[in-house]
């Protein structure tokens, strides 16, 4: 029977498939004693032929649909499979203890575990426990009878069910097979969302329910327009999806057009659209979708994906290669972004009972300036390479903010004193996230060359609702008035003191959002790169004349973040007329 | 030496007498075989005369400066001390064992306290597992050599020092010869502060190193007015402290003359000044005080001092006895603020990441609305004894309030159909304190009958800053323009719309924020029962025309909140003259 779920639109796109239920079975089981120890034995060599025969067939199909390096994991546990150390431990198990086949491997395969993660020197020798848990897994299920998701075997066209998706679990994933996701849980800004832009696939995110909802094998639509997934279609609902897809896709090459474009509105205003990045890796899309600056290189990247604090030279690499990438456009680098839900192994900060209100950011950079200072020279020498901003984040106060320049400023003089060269278009911004940085812009402005709006955070603190709590993230409201004038008073304010205001939050990019935004002056829009052709392409349907009265009516009028999207939703339908 | 001590003002007064350390000697041990064991019992029984005579000691001190019932703890202690099978059973342990007494005395007493606590349906011999901890922590101070504090002892007068208090160190001070606290860590809403407060006795907290810088015996100056802890002063500065203290007590006695007087300025503008409570045990002082209204109830103490939630009749009784007791003067009454921070036994929430920033207040109501309506009519009953106020907790948008008011006006309705009466007064308001909310005040004064602006969650959230983690205490800026300037525009719009706009965060009671509340022309100041009178006689002292300028000056010229306070200071200067 036909039933629809309703989810968030995390990925543009619309396809149709058959589901990939990636769903782990319940692997629990009970030891007990044996009285025929030759029968268990049979039993137990019976599962690892079965395991052997099964990793044999994943590996033949991963290597087609991955390729060689992502299959050779297979290899890895075929040789675990057939190593006597391995088996024949839980086979001495079996026939010493008398116990079942289920209670042997778990005991055995936890012992060979911890020997291999207590093998701290040795990173290789610790990553085979992953290994050994992969395959201890694998013949637990055949013992049990059970079926694990194999999501290297796919081998024809899917969209992927789950109830949440993990990097691992993405990493096994056929570019060429999985045609969308559906989870359970998440938002716009889960690893699933992120991973299917980045994909450019379709996904439907936290419909709750799709795992209880459809069955391996069955028809699914995943309209990542507007967040439905829909089970066992009707052959007609499958005839108009597939149009609506083809119409996206047109659309998108449509769009692919404006690569080389500049950002005008209708009457040749003229504005900036940037791309958000974590690493010089993210550079590619950045290009093929025609951004025109970086509005926002999170660095905090750079110290999570090291097992010690970057050096001053490993960084300096980093930011001169996206700063030269650009080509004499302006890159935005964001000082790291450490604390609140980001942690480094190797840096034991104390525990918080609020981490978002606690010391992160630039709070944590000011109370470890040794740290600090290394970062602002890593930038300061990489300025020389092009056009740089260096963005503080977390500003709340004057007296924060003066601090963090003047320790730029020393770091600064003592650099060109020894005759390095630093950029001569270095400009200084802030991010405004906290409440109070907006609510006093005015007076921030003089100080600063540029404003970067942070929406997430700002929301999250101006509604006193963690971004990451599903149990309120009906508060999470980029178009709430309140928000909207706290981006007004910022934007104003920033033109008041002749300074740029831009935007690096989720909203630019966001199609109701976007609209206010422009309406109130914006003047970089900063997003995921997939979104910045879409964004270009809505903008050449506005005239600035015909937005004049919508940012004071979405501050002043409306009361509620639903009214500002019926308003916006309104002005588009006239638009499209 | 002369040392001076920085920490936060807590409790208003002087006092200088000799210092008392509270603070636990370390009773670390290690266990040992012993070969003679008629000296280790001897040892042993040494240890137990010792305690025995010491406990006797405090007994009969307690008796006089505590009275019958606080001491009668001890007589349970002196019980254990002389139950031959506890410490019979410590005696066999280190014949049959050949171990030292710390750990007999150490492993028997563990034992003991197990079994004690494992009697979950008895709660008097559960509360003896307390007693065989304390008795076994003084047997092992004496076989260690130590000197455990003796509170109960205290027989001159003295001033407590403290790591931090906790409310069973509180228990067993006398109130006769306790002079003051001094204590390293902790704010102005600590324990030790707010007991400080209700006891009426200066308090410094937050010094950080007190319990390092003070011997016991040491002459040492509490000063709670400037938050100043003066160890070993010289004689000029101890008579200068005694000298302040008087002209305080003094002046506390002027103040005592107000306390049946209307609460004015020097040109006859009248204010309202009020009292905050917990419980209807705090009544006393909001009488003995001369508050002129009840600004707010905090009505979550009745859930938490309770094993289940209270019945409708319970909350009845206690709000009722509240509004009666006021004898038609207005009485606030806040919907239950349980989540972030406050955690009942009997009710079990989701662990969250960030619990201020999570479910909690109205947003936990309208998820329970079972328990909502439960308190909902007993309020609404209680509403026909007095003048009631109903004020809703952590409101962010309007949809919230709609919906709280809604429940509301449906339970009415149903009591008044039942033929219940219900208050002709009663008002409906809200607090003030997610940003959001103040953001949007003049949306939301179109709905309600008044408002009260929390400044504690109002900072917090503004400044993004856990108002309970000392590492961002940096950042609770009640004097911050950012904060101010959200404040002036919350009374702004409730005047606008006839609205009366109160305060009832620990911002009303302050010195430097009240002037410029004062300008900002709020309509009621409602704080710590114990600073009522201070703020009345403060305020007779304003003509409001020479104040007309200084809320602008104060949101819009100064930057930082240390100029707000240079602002203030610099006119009570003047006014003082």
């Amino acid at each position: 029977m036909t039933k629809t779920l309703k989810g968030i639109a995390a990925s543009d796109g619309v396809a149709v498939a058959s589901a990939y239920l990636l769903v782990e079975p319940d692997l629990s089981f009970s030891k007990t004693s044996i009285s025929d120890v030759d029968a268990e034995l049979a039993r137990y060599k019976k599962a690892i032929k079965e395991s052997t025969e099964e990793v044999k067939k994943i590996r033949d199909t991963a290597k087609k649909s991955l390729g060689k390096d992502e299959a050779q994991v297979f290899e890895a546990h075929l040789m675990i499979l057939s190593d006597p150390e391995f088996t024949g431990a839980i086979e001495k198990e079996i026939k010493d203890q008398k116990i079942n086949s289920e209670a042997a491997l778990d005991e055995t395969s936890q012992k060979f575990i911890k020997i291999f993660e207590g093998m701290t020197d040795n990173t290789y020798m610790q990553q085979r426990a992953a290994d050994v848990r992969d395959v201890s897994k694998r013949i637990m299920a055949h013992l049990l009878g059970k079926q694990l998701p194999n999501p290297a075997s796919i081998d024809h066209e899917v969209i992927v069910v789950a109830h949440d998706l993990t990097p691992s679990d993405t990493a096994q994933l056929s570019k060429k097979y999985v045609k969308g996701f559906v989870t359970d849980v998440g938002g716009r800004t889960a690893h699933s969302a992120i991973m299917a832009r980045s994909l450019e696939i379709p996904a439907v995110v936290g419909t709750e329910s799709i795992t209880k909802s459809v069955k391996n094998g069955q028809t699914l639509i995943v309209d990542g327009l507007n967040g439905d997934a829909v089970v066992d279609p009707s052959d007609s609902q499958v005839t108009d999806y597939k149009q609506k897809g083809s119409d996206f896709l047109k659309q998108k090459a449509e769009r692919k057009k404006l690569k080389n474009e500049p950002s005008v509105t209708a009457d040749g205003k003229k504005f900036t659209i940037a791309a958000n990045i974590g690493t010089p890796n993210d550079m590619k899309g950045v290009h093929d979708n025609g951004a025109e600056a970086i509005g926002l290189y999170r660095t905090e990247f750079l110290y999570m994906d090291s097992s010690d604090f970057p050096t001053e030279d490993q960084q300096f690499e980093a930011y001169k290669k996206v700063i030269e990438g650009m080509n004499g456009k302006q890159v935005i680098i964001r000082t790291m972004d450490i604390g609140g839900d980001k942690h480094l192994d190797y840096w034991d900060l104390p525990k918080e009972m609020n981490p978002f209100l606690g010391v992160r950011a630039i709070r944590l950079s000011l109370k470890n300036q040794k740290i600090f200072r290394t970062q602002l020279r890593a930038l300061l020498r990489a300025s020389a390479y092009g056009n740089l901003g260096i963005m503080f984040p977390m500003i709340g106060t004057l007296k924060e903010l003066r601090e963090a320049k003047s320790i730029l400023f020393d770091e600064k003089d003592k650099l060109v004193k020894k005759g390095v060269k630093v950029g001569k278009d270095l400009q200084i911004g802030m991010m405004i996230e906290v409440p109070a940085a907006a609510v006093l812009a005015d007076q921030f402005a003089k100080e600063v060359d540029f404003f970067s709006i942070g929406t997430n955070d700002l929301i999250q603190y101006t509604m006193a609702a963690d971004r990451g709590n599903d149990n309120v993230s009906y508060l999470y409201q980029p178009a709430n008035p309140s928000i909207l004038r706290l981006i007004k008073h910022t934007i104003d304010s920033a033109h008041k003191n002749g300074i740029w205001c831009g935007m690096c939050g989720e909203a630019a990019g966001d199609n109701t959002m976007f609209p206010i935004l422009l309406s109130m002056g914006l003047d970089e829009y900063s997003m995921s790169a997939t979104s910045v052709l879409r964004i270009r392409s809505l903008m050449k349907k506005f005239n600035t004349k015909d937005l004049k009265e919508l940012a004071n009516k979405a501050c002043y009028v409306s009361e509620t973040a639903e009214e500002n999207k019926e308003l916006v939703d309104n002005l588009m339908k006239k638009l499209n007329k």
